[in-house]
């Protein structure tokens, strides 16, 4: 196998606005989760909000197996042009991670069709990501849950289509769950969606959280195969008889 | 159970622009569908793309617990402030059957979040839809197969995420195939979509066919229960632990 | 629509063993469970293990439209003959409601094809059911999740092959997650698996829970249609042509 | 990524008893297959029906991380200890991919549930298998459609649960359709249903047909992560409170 281009993309906004949370991630959330996905033997390559384009270019999309998406203050500023070419660059093939606040990014909520809306709160509450699914890739090297000591709560309802595969459902100490790690299909294209990962928290730095995105960086990957066709095909692959006659046969 | 109220919106442009389609449909498609519907004892009110705000009010949609969705060559003519209200009103329980080429309507595209594209032919070709899902509502009195003699062909690939449930499987006398009997849910609505229905075909007056529609009515109607709630749950249903002591207990 | 008859199928051991569980159910667990069907307007008869061929005779599993299991210490008296026709019934149409510890029931682990374990606990534990498919017809008049105050504790991982829809997801005051209300179709049989319901609670009594049981019974009830054929089918229903020649076309 | 080993089983009766099938598969089913996936990289053993414990050893299916069964006629010859070996091995991880007539198999119909009954011709008829996922990895490399000139038809109903990923349906120049490529999950062990392969036709010496299987083994391979835990959890993860008190925490 080749190795897997991934681009991380952040929005890279509370880095620069918050002191505490730049010394949680000075080089950026971006920068840990692609350090995370490097030890792993991923390419990984970064793009941000306020780069031209988003740094996510026609060329920068088409290089890209994996994208990762994190997003959270600054959903209304990513362009309706880039968002529809991440859909059918998805479409087509690249893989999509939507991680924790990216629930409302645009990207995401196009690909769904529904609010994506959850509860939430902020209280440095226990999460505890039970495995549902144990025979999934993206559980490789996962013990039978994930706990982390002090995260965002997300809650039910969680408006998402029903994922393919559910692969992680999450305790929360003020008595919550979630369904937090969901597999779906678009066109060509497949996407997970993993909840931890609060900006004022380091959980991108967790062997765990780490393996487990590096897991859906390769599951997500797209396959090799010709593109899909669509539209009229006036040439049918089979006969197609006259109707009204018995036996008289025609191409169609 | 209390009458469930379905809408049929039709765009109602072939039946004004052919009169070979007015002498198949002369109450237009929508009068031939809302009268399978009568037949089946569903209330059955109609509407049009040429009615103010297509006829489809923020009343109307209020009113409406399943809407049917009948449209072909003026997909782009529909307003997105109409295709917006008919996604959240699905999102909020109202179920959703789109019909034949309605696949690329605007609702069903907003909803299902891919293309929608397919393949097609315009060839009198013979269509068999085999049920797949014996035990579903949805196939309540039809036979192992509906069969019919001519029909427009819609090929795979279907661009759709996979269907919660797959109801039918068409055969195709051309060689193709094409799941035409798909089951989706987004937010608390349900959606049926169904294949058969070209508009140079009396499809609509086909008993099967009326089945299989007043059934999926029945499925998609919504349950009544209170609405969901999102957003910041400041406080805990439980005690949330204050972290790096073990026993005091603070309520969120 | 006519009237659903259901059988209430009790192992009625516990019931006769424990003078505190006969005092929590005087008329045993199908008695309560039964008497919360008739309560929603379904005709609810019962049978429990020591009864001749176990209550389920040919005759009364032909009258059954959903049968409702309960059973925990006894699962290795029931006879393989009984579920082999219980197991053949679901697959003709019959739909099963598993409750609780019925997880481990012969019947259902051979409906399911996997172990059906689970992590359990008996401490008095607070179980609070999350619905997560909030348009389902099974959370029909169910608020955004149920709450019990004492449960036994069921925990992940609950080796079930995965659910064609996921209802509910319990969380437990110990830590624990649990997919509590799950959909499963086998044949044309309709399955769903509810998980409360300890011997040693009134479970069953409760407004939520038998609503639940009813919309389940509901849910899962028989559609009407002609019966599915198998084996060989010597004649086609097109034309197959001989190989290696063009237009020749013969009747399979 | 370590080498996958696979176990090729083949009942090996067809070949023995008839000429015509020994002139195609001079090496056994078995041996055809094997060799497809050895092209592929895949360590490729087999075993068969008449070796003591049918091949199937503990230290065999120990040894396997993939498990690939043809059978047809000798079903019934299959030792219910061994049908339980294979079982609880795919529960454990194992993957399991079910050729054509193994539909029948006991293994598998004990995996599923149901009957796995379908409808069948032996009529040399067509075969087109459409790619219905297009993002799978078991349709890497493979256009949109396979076609075989001539096959035993598969049709439906076949009864088998929904799958959790349908890859391909297949179109029968007879007129009938067929789920033919089919992915599930049991336990810890993923497995794939894949329909071509009479043992009168060359099926498995068709280069796009080993790369199916191929794939399938590929997917289908265990992931590595600590075993799941069952039963009883005396102590909890989190404190439990006594029920009729407000603040006082006890561990479980």
């Amino acid at each position: 196998m080749s190795t897997i281009r991934a681009t991380v993309w952040n929005e890279f906004r509370h880095e620069k606005a918050s002191e505490a949370i730049a010394a949680i991630y000075p080089n950026g959330i971006h920068g840990a989760i692609a350090e995370g996905l490097a030890e792993h033997g991923i390419e990984a390559h970064t793009a941000t909000l306020d780069e031209p384009e988003h740094g996510l270019t026609d060329q920068v999309l088409a290089d890209t197996d994996v994208l990762i998406w994190w997003g959270h203050k600054a959903h209304g500023e990513v362009s309706e042009e880039i968002v529809e070419r991440v859909q059918k660059r998805v479409w087509n093939g690249m893989g999509l991670i939507t991680l924790h606040s990216g629930h409302l990014s645009k990207p995401f909520k196009r690909l769904m069709g529904t609010s994506c809306e959850l509860k939430w709160r902020e209280a440095d509450e226990r999460e505890r990501l039970w495995v549902v699914s144990p025979g999934h890739p993206i559980v490789e090297g996962i013990d039978e849950y994930i706990e982390i000591d002090e995260e965002e709560m997300y809650g039910e309802h969680f408006d998402i289509p029903q994922p393919d595969e559910l692969v992680f459902v999450s305790w929360f100490e003020g008595g919550d769950v979630f369904r937090s790690g969901c597999c779906f299909s678009r066109g060509a294209g497949k996407i997970f969606y993993f909840r931890p990962g609060h900006e004022t928290y380091p959980t991108y730095y967790r062997a765990e959280i780490r393996q487990v995105i590096a897991n859906a960086v390769r599951w997500a990957a797209p396959v090799v195969r010709p593109g899909r066709t669509f539209g009229n095909k006036k040439v049918s692959l089979e006969p197609i008889r006259e109707k009204g006659e018995s036996d008289r046969v025609r191409m169609g």
